[in-house]
């Protein structure tokens, strides 16, 4: 669906630019108590682009749920402060041990260990400070620190990071198994990104739900299409290493279900997704177009 | 003084049982969506002992400004999760490379670093959805969540740890510099644990600056008093290595003003912590005593 990706792309563009001045405002904060090299650490990962995937969802759930994008933004930087965490802890060489993320080298790489593990853990505490201060009113604000802790902590995330290393040891015994793994790993954090953006809006239970059913099902689809990048990217436009999956004999969907029942299976959730999000009427349409650019994407 | 020390090692006690029967209370309410061996990391620092200081400290604020204890608990099990967080990542072997925490391995050589990393992670994480969810009213949890969140990272704990860790290397080059580690590295969070438990007592704005002085100055004599330990304890009773600094040729208290300077400022220190919170009239006791026994510790 090449249309479809084309506007997504410009969709995503466009709320790029304005996620990545509100990144840079809100490192700006920081006060000369924050060591400048950590400072450093920080922006270097957090600003080295991707696809600000997570805080574009927090905006448009927003919009999606009539509020304004503005109200949203904070919580949209913290969810990207969270993701981009993980990945400078995931990077590291006791974890994944990758030396290149988006095109350059990995946080470790740039400076070191140390520094990395630190940027993480300052990312991750800057995004609870951000909610808690800019969010409105008091009761949204602690809504959606819950969510976040909730997506990030170990029955989330993390706890996803950690049965995905074992997984590489011990193996991966069923498809379910695999995707409890994303679920908590990948899924988790997307699903709060929309809830989030749900919850500054003042979004109706029924809203909410929406935007968990949908966030589920973009989620794995999201981590589908990665698995099968890996299997038909290159490296150029990855930024990263591909085919990693298969030199490690890593569990994937294309190894458990072949690439093309992969891409059908990818194509139903995204199909979930949008009808989940059918109560939103014409303010739906930008979380469709995202929905269908995950699995058009070619990087 | 040996007995203010004596009373003061009950007070602690006491509250000792009580804050770890609710830090393995909070352990167990992580569902199986958290890995055994992410949980058994967890539990394996969280339950390693310690003087549960901070978590004192929350619950004797709370009683200081008239609040139930037991409306406390769950921010007093936030900050030991937060301080062990910060101990496990300190461990590694990229950090301060530590085999031996209070008398057994340190996280990373029980289990391993990818597992420790997490751990570490994780606990984080759980503390801000420990408060998130427990703390009432809704704007005390709210204030808890930033007071902890400003304190634990980067401008507070992870700005102090990056700033020791240059340090090490560079050098510190004058007393106001080394305080200004301590400050943020051990300071931030002891002064948090206070001003979290007066919050949650509905504690009045001059109450929460008492408690915030009286935290800056013991979180600044616990400080000193460890570094005096370390040139003077013995491995059996701090059960981790001493002498650490001085074989590391590191900046500490004793090496800028020598060790019977260090030991009055710490004492002038104590007193004022006292002095601040005589506010509290007979309710300040235990603070008091606690102050007290900080310096006159041998663990």
């Amino acid at each position: 669906m090449p249309q479809a990706s084309q506007s997504n792309m410009t969709g995503l563009s466009s709320l790029r630019e304005e996620i990545e001045g509100a990144l840079e405002t809100s490192l700006g904060r920081l006060s000369s108590e924050t060591p400048q090299r950590l400072q450093d650490a920080m922006a270097y990962s957090l600003m080295a682009g991707g696809k600000r995937l997570r805080p574009a969802l927090v905006l448009m759930a927003c919009e999606a749920c009539g509020g304004q994008r503005a109200d949203a933004l904070s919580a949209a930087c913290a969810m990207e402060m969270v993701h981009t965490y993980s990945l400078i802890h995931d990077d590291l060489p006791a974890m994944d041990d990758d030396d290149l993320r988006r095109g350059v080298p990995t946080c470790h790489k740039k400076f070191d260990e140390a520094t990395a593990i630190l940027a993480g853990d300052a990312l991750l505490t800057l995004a609870f400070e951000i909610i808690a201060s800019d969010v409105q009113p008091t009761s949204v604000a602690l809504d959606c620190c819950l969510d976040l802790a909730r997506a990030a902590g170990p029955e989330g995330m993390v706890g996803g990071q950690m049965a995905d290393l074992q997984a590489e040891t011990a193996g991966v015994n069923s498809l379910e198994q695999l995707e409890a793994i994303h679920r908590r790993k990948t899924g988790r954090l997307i699903r709060a990104s929309l809830t989030l953006g749900g919850r500054i809006a003042g979004a109706s239970p029924a809203e909410i739900t929406a935007l968990s059913v949908y966030g589920n099902a973009v989620g794995l689809a999201f981590q589908i299409a990665d698995d099968l990048l890996d299997v038909e990217g290159s490296v150029d436009k990855m930024g990263k290493a591909v085919q990693k999956d298969a030199s490690h004999q890593k569990s994937t969907y294309p190894s458990w279900m072949g690439v093309e029942a992969s891409r059908q299976r990818a194509e139903q959730l995204v199909d979930d997704a949008c009808r989940a999000i059918a109560i939103f009427e014409e303010r739906r349409l930008p979380l469709e177009e995202l929905a269908r650019f995950i699995i058009a994407r070619d990087h």
